[in-house]
């Protein structure tokens, strides 16, 4: 199938096009919020394709389900429905078809994505954070630690995950303050207080848990794939020299809960399963509940920007969601194995990809060397860590055989911390 | 005012008295959950008192906010409508009072306790544990690390603390599976997957958010009182030798995130007031945005019993809500300093209350001092952790001139781990 095949005018090399048909909710002017699909430049409004008619023979249970400030009732529906409809928005979109094509009411179904309002796709009630670039791990431990043990006894043995805040997870083009609080510098007695210094994106991928599990019930990695519904890109906030003095013995807690920034279309499972590749060989062999079968790694293409206030974009890190070590039936299966529950809309993310190469770094942190080898930026300035005004850019695409499903973006401004 | 000035039978020594009247949320049979309120062994059903206009005068909006499975939308309307709510019903408790006493559907009004199906009394949006026990840190520090500097240089700068998970808090009476995990011996060269032979039980309390917060908005001490809507008994559940393999460098994950318990009765901070005392003198001197005035710790007496499948409970540990270091308007400020925000019915946990003796210590990590001290329980057998079918029950209450107010308990059996 190929682009032209639709009388829709797809734009070259979108992101939203008939093979990616992402779910969001939108909200347009001052009407309610509602589900859509992306195409192109547009959204449909999937409230409108449903009372044109043009989903019957699709049972819904509650025909208001796209009347909704989230999707979590109708991902509930199970990927039996969910697919069922995006399946039907690609057919009404083939070029053969004339239903919505020929329809008199067809320019109702239609917004400009840039005329609209986003939100949040899902409610999330967990978030949970992954740790699962090797790359990554190997090069904070090696900053931090010891180069030579740069990874810790645990790393290669389970896929380390801590639970994040999911109140301060906000849409792409939340502007978030540079938070407050306590550092100690090496050489101190005692913490100082202020705006932090260091603060530094994380490029992340996470996935939306598409079906409730019960407490006590473990998913196998076999199964894990049935409860993923999609996928967002992720930017985990982490303010550097707060993590820094707050951390040990139980985890980043200031440093990362001022804010984390998602994307707003939830790509599915299934418009990325032709872009999946294997993962690294585990070496040494992980425990049998972490062995899995198939291709669990995505060929997805990862850009990080950065643009001063008034100035241009620069790209400062490409990297991809290969490159993770820990694939997410595992990170799933793990989370699970212990009898912890997941409910439709938990975010599980993958935690900052890094790739082998220095550019391929997934946060400032790692590409500017702890401040060792600032970044040049093309307005001439250079960076360390995200100064105030900057905004930041986290674009996500999968490219195969004429074929393109991507993300959009999560775009994040810092603003100067609050007085 | 004594409880004899109440016409209602509160037996003697209920910790459910007129001073206390705490909000929960019930199922009578087979009928929807419902706003009630605990007095002495039964329940006063919030929707009848308002359907025979008892509650008239007060403004509730919407008047079915109490025809609800959480009473977050209850909390919502603020401190002024609830406080109301609450003085009302110990009004019409009063002896002299004949509105409810003489009412011809007073029947209608009363639940027995164990006649009913409680339910977790809020939708908890995020759940954070903090870590604020002096001698608790102390305990773990010098068994895990160095008895000489057992505390982290950072904790008593700031309240350590960090992210639980939400979806497996679940209410007194639920019984949780022993969790499965990987651990490793430290003479083992890798790890080995199973059930947990260190399930412990960790004695908390917890406060319950009761006003929304603005992502960015810090709340300072002397403000955080408001922010506080009540407290329940906590049971942070932790499987310690998955916990000791897995924590590194990111804080527990699956060593807690199997089960936590909390009891059903909400307490108000109102009901708490006449409880409170000074805490300890804070040396060194915290970071002005920690300073606050007042009195902000609990005289709220703790006990943990252990009852072993068909034998009697022995009490293992009598600890107090007073021994803590940092106070709750403390640990909000600090959890929003940042501008993490909070929203109704976020659940902020203490942290393990360990006292200064050591039948007060609020774990059996402590009480058994790692194994090397066992318990003897009241049937003969001894606990270094909780075996399979051992019910933990921890209660709590407050006692002063004659008032008492309690919590009732939390109980939870730990059930052998799933096949």
């Amino acid at each position: 199938m190929s682009p032209l095949n639709s009388w829709y005018p797809f734009p070259m090399d979108t992101d939203f096009s008939i093979y990616n048909l992402p779910f969001g909710i939108f909200k347009p002017g001052r009407a309610s919020a509602r589900a859509g699909m992306a195409v192109g430049e547009e959204i449909m409004d999937l409230t409108i394709l449903q009372e044109l008619g043009l989903f019957d023979g699709i049972f819904l249970q509650d025909p208001s389900v796209f009347y909704a400030d989230a999707l979590n009732d109708f991902i509930a529906l199970g990927k039996e429905t969910t697919s069922a409809i995006r399946l039907r928005v690609q057919q009404l979109l083939f070029l053969e078809n004339e239903e919505l094509k020929s329809h008199p009411e067809r320019s109702k179904v239609f917004f400009k994505q840039n005329a609209v309002q986003m939100l949040l796709p899902v409610r999330i009630g967990d978030y949970t954070d992954f740790y699962s670039s090797e790359q990554h791990a190997t090069n904070v431990g090696s900053m931090f630690r010891d180069p030579a043990n740069a990874l810790l006894p645990n790393w290669k043995h389970l896929p380390v995950g801590y639970h994040g805040r999911a109140s301060s997870i906000v849409i792409s083009g939340t502007a978030l303050h540079r938070p407050k609080g306590q550092t100690k510098a090496d050489d101190a007695a005692t913490p100082t207080f202020g705006p932090s210094k260091q603060v530094d994106f994380e490029l992340e991928m996470a996935f939306v848990i598409g079906k409730n599990s019960d407490l006590g019930e473990a998913i196998s990695t076999g199964h894990a794939a049935d409860s993923i519904f999609g996928f967002l890109l992720f930017n985990d906030w982490s303010a550097r020299d707060l993590q820094k003095w707050e951390y040990v013995p139980l985890g980043p807690f200031l440093a990362k809960n001022f804010g984390s920034s998602v994307s707003p279309w939830l790509v599915t499972a299934e418009a990325l399963e032709p872009f999946k590749v294997a993962g690294p060989k585990q070496e040494p062999e992980v425990l049998p509940y972490l062995q899995f079968s198939g291709l669990h790694h995505y060929d997805l293409n990862l850009s990080v920007s950065i643009a001063p206030k008034e100035s241009a974009e620069t790209v400062v890190c490409r990297s991809n969601y290969r490159h993770m070590y820990w694939n997410t039936v595992q990170q799933l299966a793990h989370h699970t194995v212990n009898g912890c529950n997941l409910r439709i809309g938990d975010l599980l993310a993958s935690g900052t990809i890094s790739g082998p190469e220095a550019d391929s770094y997934g946060s400032m942190l790692e590409l500017a060397w702890k401040g060792s080898k600032p970044l040049k930026l093309s307005d001439g300035s250079t960076r360390s860590f995200i100064h105030d005004h900057d905004t930041v850019v986290i674009r996500g695409w999968a490219e195969k055989e004429g074929m393109r499903v991507g993300f959009g973006e999560v775009r994040t401004e810092v603003l100067p911390a609050k007085d």
